[in-house]
This record gives structure tokens, sequence and C-alpha cells, in this order.
């Protein structure tokens, strides 16, 4: 089988090169063009000195539209600016992986609510598919626009989603406290991230109405079968370069148990690659996950409050991002889902 | 007036560190002893090579025991040694301000709970005071034994309880996330917190059960004027060396608005020094708190759950242990309450 | 007596923060101005909400100016300003500590080839006392323009002038490799400095030609009695907020002994407050100067070339910057040298 | 052809979990057994719970060497062991890759004086072949016992070999001084090395007489042509997990220049896959190797004091010992050198 041709749009940022990283070393696909409006023309390691040698280079966005030889473009751009790619890309019949939070949200009115403008694109919105492949792998094997699960809401999704279907647990009263790397705001030259801001210090940021909110409570929602959930998501900036950890407390309904929730969470992911639940008990930590696909999960009940608590990591820049891109890519393509990504 | 003398047991760890820091600079109070077992006969600096070149040694706790010619004793123990000491020490005139856990909980049932066995001298509880200032000021200006509060309770504490005895707040439902710097876990050479294990790392650890959980609920009763509240508090391990970031939700009751919460809070700490209330909807940082006797309060409303969010910032050592234990003793012998903590 | 009046110009980065929260401490200080242009009219807690509560106000460097109703100026203003500010503070009596590298260099032929443009004020260079307390105490008793000593150079220079006055060490072929925090770089937003390209991150910088270096060879040529003295001076930036470590290779001269570099060390600084001598064979720590105004300083013999090795660690923001200028400015008015400072 | 059957001895340290992460991603070389003294009989995971889910086991390693049914053993174990295993795998026809220190010196004396013991086995010393592909690969290509070289040695020895060998510049009066992450000192649980010790923390340690010096040395002298070789070498202490810089200055020859520097550099690693060169003037970072097999180097040239300096960074564990014991094993294997490196 011939090499899957991929774009890489909005290459100079974090997510953009792990996306490299991950692509140079996937056996299936081949890197076509690597974009940057900023850089175009510079080779890649003047931003990323690791792949000096290599011969990468930032090209235009207009010059890889042009000529657009490549069977799949992953898009890393700035919010906002996805819909402008994505119509022509998919008019040329290339699948578009879309890792911005642009086409996440099914609802047009949860979308205007937090970002302040309409949606420029109602009708890709309805034809996106959600790339979170442990939940919706069946949706991404025919999807030719993806868009990408958000960093925190995979940390969330993956180890609630089997418990709310499950009906262990009720999707009311749902509290998410998180813990982000710095890597988290991006590329982002701004005072708050500048080193000795950012190390010695913990900070909640957003604590009401963070943007990836509407994202979790739409998969919350559609895991427990109803039509809306509310939760609390409080985001903190944490002094590392990567990893979320997640912790949500959910309320138990009357016949859950500690041993009841490690088998549903068990069954879920007894066949998945890149999601590792730990035996009862254990804290999940960014430490294990660090650069790689992988989430892993503890789960606690505590019968002092009827809750059950679980802690989730994943690496946002892989997990979180670059690579659930390529996961979801690789599914679409039909390849084994874990090319490139072990 | 003559300076308080005050011998520090147990001088070894982090806490004593900070201990001998903050009362080097205390201008009504003198170091009459500094003890500890292991390095008795060393100079301090041995141990902490920042205090080079003063005249610090540390002697045997039965040494200082035995001359007794200090006014204060601050205990720097690991759990469960208090007792031995304290009896002793009261009996002699001098007063006991105790770190460790052991003089916290007011109810023996619960003391056993958490610490697997009875409490060696129930009478010592009974008679101990719960060393927060900013709640507990009146009684610690008789009290001959403070139980100085925790670093996690003392985070959770002051942004709560005004809002508790508010009645703003329900005392149900509870959840607390927090965060803390490394030396929260002492200065314990043990694989889990040598530094990379650290490092790249954020983790929960005892989300059920922490022995700080029943000391938080103890306040937030007697708060709300309930005989027990039953919450949820979740620790994490952060890599930094000092700071708890506390982000605690509350269930709010109909009439509770942003700016009553505000209200509440300025109100309670109008004229207090070491807590500094934020303006609304802004997030604490451990980082403005950082070698400070202060606590940071920020707060929030989601009208979306109905929850009022509260962030809080001390740092553990500090305000979380030697600072707030002198500024116990401070208020106990009559001094200015900020003496030797600006 | 009456409190020494400071206004501080130039205060909304670390070294402003520092200054104001040494001045805060200091009793025979007070604080008249403190200038921002940026930021004038503003509450200085909206920079630094370390000091929220405090009638701290930053005003334009205009206004202070027109007033001029303070004792001292510390300048901590960006690179090549000094000279505007000094010229008229001097003619009013103030007494002026400059905190930039604007006056250190006596050279007016060194300052034009580091700086790539003529000095502006030659007479002024003339004029400053340099502010190395330790090494230049007599001179500062008497100077109204005082250039204080640079980070770098002041963690270089007290280990080294007592080795090279005593002539144990020879003034040729001296290297040092020195690492800083990343407060060393300024409250300075651009790429290089955010978190996660700090973070895991040791590099050099400038090892030709760093602008501190002719400072260095400058106070090392007068300690050896030469005319000119060259070294290399190699700079590395490291993941921490404070601190600066300075490992120093000088070639022995005949008669040297570690012992010899022992008596010679602890003879120059048996007096001083601010300066510990390590034991032999034991390496500085930042982590023992952090926040403090204190050098500490180790040596070593290396016999198998005939090196001596002395290692030498500050906290850049205060022995290397804000603390360093307040002990010149005790010294200048006659009080207690460690006031403030201890 | 068949897979290269792998065992790793002593693989509950840091290089031993890069070994494992390195050889699970190697397409050619399976691993066949994995031992600990201390963790026989568990799953791999509860060391290491990033390799949950998969089939690793520890087994004592006497029961590897009874069946020792692989054709390749790399040796992880603390200093001084490897003599015991080495006799009988070498005796049973395993080609040995030991990355301790314990082969690495070809001369006795050498060791003894730094080890204070005699070798146990100097004929396995003159048999042991030093383990840096780059400059010994033709040696490395029939050699049974490998001798993997030392992580700061590796990064002192690939900037400084191809200029001691083309004259540029001279043996004498070397000085080295590097920066390492704590993972370089191991998986160590003790009280210096626990996260609140390190963290905020730069410290020199050995500037005399460090065990790496001698290896530095021998390999400097070889390059050379000259019978002994002295320098001065500096390791520090810095606040990350991984990563080594080393920053070196070597006096110049009459004819050495900028460009000659970079010719001779350029020349030795362009057909290398795991060396890049950076352009004139650029400082190496340890960001851009991390968790890479690759060492960056950056080369200056300071007429003022006639000296080349390079700097050099390598990941510790990989390039520094797991990545380069794979290396050299693909080598003596006759496979791709990269495989299981990119």
């Amino acid at each position: 089988m011939s090499k899957i041709r991929v774009a890489v749009f909005g290459a100079s940022g974090y997510a953009g090169e792990e996306l490299l990283r991950l692509l140079l070393r996937h056996n299936q696909a081949e890197i076509a063009a690597i974009t940057s409006r900023k850089n175009a023309g510079e080779p890649v390691s003047t931003v990323f000195p690791r792949f000096t040698g290599l011969p990468l280079k930032f090209i235009a966005p207009d010059e890889a539209m042009k000529n657009c030889d490549f069977d799949a473009a992953i898009l890393a751009l700035p919010h906002g600016l996805a819909t402008e790619f994505a119509i022509p890309l998919l008019e040329k019949g290339v699948k578009v992986f879309d890792i911005s939070a642009d086409f996440r949200l099914k609802s047009t009115a949860k979308y205007e609510e937090y970002y302040k403008t309409p949606h420029p694109s109602p009708e890709l919105l309805k034809q996106a598919v959600y790339g979170q492949p442990e939940t919706h792998r069946e949706e991404l094997k025919n999807a030719d626009l993806v868009a990408c699960a958000g960093c925190y809401p995979t940390s969330c999704i993956l180890p609630t989603v089997p418990l709310l279907k499950s009906g262990l647990v009720s999707p009311e009263g749902i509290v998410v406290a998180s813990c982000s790397g710095c890597t988290g705001a991006g590329r982002k030259v701004d005072l708050p991230y500048i080193f000795p801001e950012c190390n010695e210090s913990i900070r909640a940021y957003s604590p009401v109405g963070h943007r990836h909110l509407p994202e979790i409570e739409q998969e919350m929602a559609l895991a427990a079968g109803v039509p809306e959930v509310s939760i609390n998501f409080i985001p903190h900036l944490a002094p590392m370069n990567r990893g979320i950890n997640s912790t949500i407390l959910l309320n138990a309904m009357p016949e859950c148990t500690l041993e009841k929730v490690g088998e549903v969470l068990n069954a879920a992911y007894a066949n998945e690659t890149f999601v590792r639940v730990l035996p009862a008990k254990r804290c999940a930590d960014t430490k294990y996950v660090f650069m790689t696909n992988c989430c892993e999960i503890g789960y606690f009940f505590d019968s002092h409050t009827n809750k059950v608590i679980v802690t989730s990591c994943i690496d946002n820049l892989t997990k979180g991002a670059a690579g659930q891109a390529i996961q979801c890519m690789n599914i679409r393509f039909g390849i084994d889902e874990s090319t490139g990504l072990l």
C-alpha cells in the first residue's frame, strides 16, 4: 500500500512539533507539506532545532492549498481559522483532521454562547465527527472531517463515558478539577507564561465558562443519554511542560460499588491500546503517560460522600492533540490504529 | 518587655527550618533551644547551611526538657509524639504550640477512625485550642496548648468559614481539590519524593480519607453551626517546593450572589493582616504568597451549576505551619500579631 | 534620626519588585516614590499582587523628578537610560544607586566596545563608585553616584578578589562558568523565556563577549594590580527562578595550597555579614542563598592540574541586584550595613 | 533474519527503564529477560507503571544466567558488579554491553586510583571495547565485551575528539563545565536528591577527581595522540530530569580559526545520524536532544583569550546510556545502527 500523504497546517506551535515528531516515525505516512504563514520558506529546524538535518521546510498555506497533493490534512491552526481551510480541502477530497475547537460542538447555540460569534459554517459542524477514537471509532471510519477532541475533554471523557453509560453514576453534579502543563497554553509569548511567572506557581483559570466546558458536557450528555448535562470544570496551570491530570467526582447511584466501577472501566477498555485502567485505589500520574498516546485511569469509591472519584492522566500534546489526531487518521485510512504511536 | 524565650522541638525538618528563619527576625522573641534527637550536638548549619555562622546548635530533647528555661515551645515533631512532650511542658508552665495533627480533632472517635489508634491524652484534646488565628483569635489569647491548624485545612477554612457562617452557601456537597508543593511531604527520603519522580508529575493521593479531612470537616461544621459536615477533599502533589492551592466548590443558597459573596469575604477580612481577598473573578496564585504568611482568596459564582467557587493559596510552610504557629504565639503573649511575619 | 526617603525608578521588573519587598521591611528607610512609565497611575498591586492592600502607587518618572522629595534614588531602568535621570538627580543632591550596567565600566573604550555606542556621560563614569560593598566599602561611604555591581560579576568578584590580591593565584587564564535562574533575564516577554522553552533546558548563551565580561575583568585586574586581565566567562540559563552559581578556575602560583586558599578567604570575610566561606572541599549551592543577601563560597585545590577551583552562589535579585543596592545605600547613609537585609 | 534476543540485567533503575522503552520499539530485537534481584517475580509495571499491560516480568539474575537463552546482555548494574556477570556470559557466547564504568578504563592503575580497589578482572579490561560508536565504530563490529561510554564522557568526547585529532586545539589546559539533570544520579533515594533539595538549586559536585574524569582524559589523549592528558572536569546538578550540557574550553593552536573548527566538526559528523553540528556561534540546548539519541554541538572561537569553546548536549539516559548501548549492539550485530533509536 502506498503511504498516506499528510499535510500539517500551522506547524509552528507545540502541537505542530509533536505532529512532526510522530509522523516522522510513522511507517505508513509521509509528510507532504508543512505550512506556516510566518515561517514560510524557512527550514523547520529554524523553529524546532531538533529537526536539524532533516529535509523539512515550511511553505505558505496558499502554496500547500494550490498543489494539494496529499490525502490528509491535519490542521493545527489558531482558533477560528479551520473553516477557511476545511472547505476547499474537503472539496478536493482531502480528509481533514482539525485539532482546534472549531468543529467540536454540535450545537451552534453553544458555539455562539462560548465563542461570542456565530459559527462560520454550521453545515460543516453537522458533518464533522468528534475525533475521540475510543468513544467514536465507528463514525471515524468514514469521516471526511474530524474534529479532534480537546486535551482537557479527552482526559474527562475517557474515564467517565463508560460509567455514565452503565448508569452507575449520575450525570448530575459532576465536578472536574484539572491541572495542565504549560504547553497547554500553546507557544504563547505572554507575560503570564514566562518561566518565573509559572515556576513555583499553581493557579486556577477560567473556573467558570472555560471553552472546553461545553465540549465535555456534550460528550457526557451523549454517554448518559440525556439532552443536557451541567458540570463544573476547573482547569489549573501547573509548573511542568506536558501532562494533564483530571480528578473527577461523580455521584454514585444506589447500586454502585467500587467493584462495579472497576468492572465497567476494565470491560470498556480491555481491548484498547491507549487506555490503561489502574488497579482499584491507585492514582493516575502524568509522569507515566509523558510523551505517550495513553490515558491512565485510577478509580475510587468514597462511601462517606457517596461519590465515585476517577483520576485520569494524558499527555496534552500527544493523546490530547497530535497523537489522537494521528490515531483518528489511522482509523480513517483503515490501517492499524496504533501505527506510529507506540 | 523581655523577649519571649522559644524552644523549637524537632527542628530538623522543613517546618523547623522555617521556624528558625522566622524566629531569627522576630524582634520580640529569642531562640532558647533547638532540639533534634538525631542531630544533637551538631551546629544547625550542618543540616541547614543557610544558618552557617550563627550560634545555633541542636541539643537533645531531654536536655531541653530538663532545663526548660523558655516561655514557649513549638513542637515540630513527627505525628504521635506531641503528648509526651506537651504534658511535662504544660506542667512547668510553658505554653505549647504543636504543629502536628495530634491535638487538632475535638472528637476522639474521629481521631481513632483516621489514626487507627486511641488518642493518648483525650483530656489534652479537650484543653487544646485550634490554632487558626483568623477564626479562633479570642480563644487563643488564653490558650496554654495550641493545636496549630494544618496546611491544607488553613487553605480551606479561611475562604469558607465566613461563607458558611453567612448562610450564603450550604454545608452540604462541598468539594475541595488542592495542590501542594513537595515540602508538604516533609523532608522525607522516599522514592516517590526524589526529583525525577516529582518533576513533570501531577498526581492525586489519598483522595478518600486523607487525615486532614476530619479537621477540615470539623471547622466547617463549626462555622455552619451543624453537628457534622461531609466533604470531598482531594490533595495532589505538584512539582514545586512551596505553596498550596485549594479550589473549593460550594452549593449556593437561593439568595446567594457574586456580590454578596464578595461582601461577606471582604467584611470578614477587612482588618486582617494575613488574608487578602482579591477582586471578584480573579484566581489566587501560590506565587503571590510564596514565603509569606498570607492567604490569598479569589471568588466566583457559577450560575450554570449554582455554585460558589473559591480559590485560595497559602505557603504551606509559613501560613500553613511555622508562620501560623508564630502568629498564634504572638497572640498568646499579647504582642502585635504580625511581629516577625511581615 | 529621620528615615532615608527612597525613590525607586523603573519598578515594574523583578529587581523593582525585590527592591520594594526589601524596602518595606527596612526600618530606617521609607519609600517616597515608585515610578513606571507604563504603569503610572496604577496601584503597584496590579503588577505585583503580593503588594495588594499596601498604599503603593506607580507614578510617572517625570512627576517623581519634579517633586524630588527623597534622599536616595535607586534606578532599576533598562540599559542606557540611567544618565538621563542621574544628572538632574545628582544636581538636586539626591544620592543615586544605579542597578543597570551604565556606570560600571571605568574605561569608555571598553564601554564602546561592548555596547557599540559611545558612553553618554564619561564624566559621570569617572565619578561613579563601583557598588560592591565588600570590595569597595570605603569609597562607598562618600559616593554620590553608585554603579551597583552586576549579578554575575558579584558572584565572580567575591571569591576571587582576595585570592588575586594575595598572589596565590595568577590573573592569567581564569575561566568562569556560571548558571543563572530565569529572573536573570528580567521580566522579558520573549519566546526563549516562556516556561516550556526553559524547563528541562540548560543552555549556554553569549559564551564570547557577554556584557558582564569587561566588568568582571576590570575588578579582577584591580585586585591583581595589573593593567588588564582577559578571562573566559560563560553564562548558562538554568530552569529555576532565582540564583547564580559560578564555578571559577584559577591557575595556582607555586606557593599555593588548599590551606592557604582557605586562610585567605576566611581572613577576607571573617567580619563580613553577607559572605559565607564554607569549609574546604564543599560546594556552594544556590538553594542556601535563596532570597538572602549572602554569597556562599566553596573552595578546592586540584593538584592534578594545579588549579584553584572556587564555587560561589548568590541570589541574583538580592545580592546580585536589589539587596546589594540597599547595602550600598545603608553604607552611604551611615547606618548599619545590614539594615533591612537579614 | 531472526531478532536479536536481549537480556537486560539490573533493570529497575532509570537506565533500565529507558532500555526497555527503546527495546520495545526496536523491530529487530526482542526482550528475552529482565532481571532485578529486589523485584524478581514482580511484573515490571509495579516498578514502572508506564509498562502496565505489557507481559514483562522481572526475574532473578541467577535464573537469567541459568537459561541464558539470549544473544546479547545489557548490564545496567550498580558499580562493581559487572565482572561477576560478564565472565560467565562471555563464556556462553553472549555479547555483553556494560553500561557501568567497570570496563571503561584501559589503565588498571587509573582504575585503582579512582575506585580505591584493584580491578577484579584486568584481562577483561584489555578485551573490552569502548562503547562510543562515533569514535570506535570499527572495533565495535567485532567486540564481545563493550564498555559503553559514560554520560558525561560522551558529551565531552564527541565535540572534542575531531578537534584534537585535527591539531587545531591543544590537549593541554582543557576545561569542562557540565550540568546534568537529576536522573544522572540514578534512582537513588537519598536526602540530596529529594525534590525540594534539587529544585531551585544549582550546585557543583566532585569538582576534583570525579570518576568520569580519567575516562574523558583517556579518550582525549587517544585522540590527541599523546600518552596522557590532564583536564578539569566540573559537573553540576541541575533541576531537570534529563539532559547534560557540557561547555568545553580548549586552547587554540596558532592556525586555528572559527571556520576551521566548523569544517573539522562538520566533516567528522557529516555522515553521522546521531550528531548534529549547529551553525557557528549557536549554543546547544538540552531541550533539543530530550529523549533522543542525538548529540547537539555548538562551537565558538574566542580571540580575546585564544580559546575554542564548544557546547554539547545529550540526553543522559539515551545517548548517555541506554540509547548508546543499543547503538553499540546494533553495530555488533550488523544491523542498521539507528534501528529503534529514531
